[in-house]
């Protein structure tokens, strides 16, 4: 069973993620992403489906032509966990 | 420039649609899409890209885990097109 973070974790953790917004029901993160056009954003999409599915953690997200939007949160735990965390970055890594 | 349809051919296309909810603002169809898991929900998107890339055409969608939720419209012609019909025939096919 993940663990939701504490409010300190919380706060630690999205100092450390300034380009992800905090959401309320359900407690998570979010960020828009916008590519040159729909071919690079659904690439994007395509990497980050396989590193969701390698950890076992998947995001809620919305595609229009060329523009992502990512929710994290982690449903099991009720909020944010450390898995949405360390998505959050690995996709940060993706999108350079 | 792609017609918007009129709202005889939409009736008419509607009824070939039986699986796609007409909906509003913008006027379009949508219809909800349950898979095993996330690998054959993102597989099933996969295949919808590569359609919807090579007509030019993209789909508004949502996923989360197992679920996808596609809508189609036609921004260029401010409404349901015959692009929206195609593409949802087609989608049709992948999806089985």
């Amino acid at each position: 069973m993940i663990a939701r973070l504490t409010e300190e974790e919380r706060a630690l953790a999205l100092a450390d993620l300034p380009h992800w917004t905090p959401v309320d029901e359900p407690e998570g993160i979010c960020r828009r992403f916008t590519f040159t056009d729909f071919n690079a954003a659904f690439g994007f999409m395509t990497r980050v489906a396989i590193m969701a599915e390698k950890a076992d953690h998947h995001p809620e997200w919305f595609n229009v032509y060329n523009r992502v939007d990512i929710t994290l949160t982690t449903h099991d735990a009720g909020g944010l966990s450390r898995r949405d965390v360390d998505l959050a970055k690995a996709i940060d890594a993706v999108a350079g």
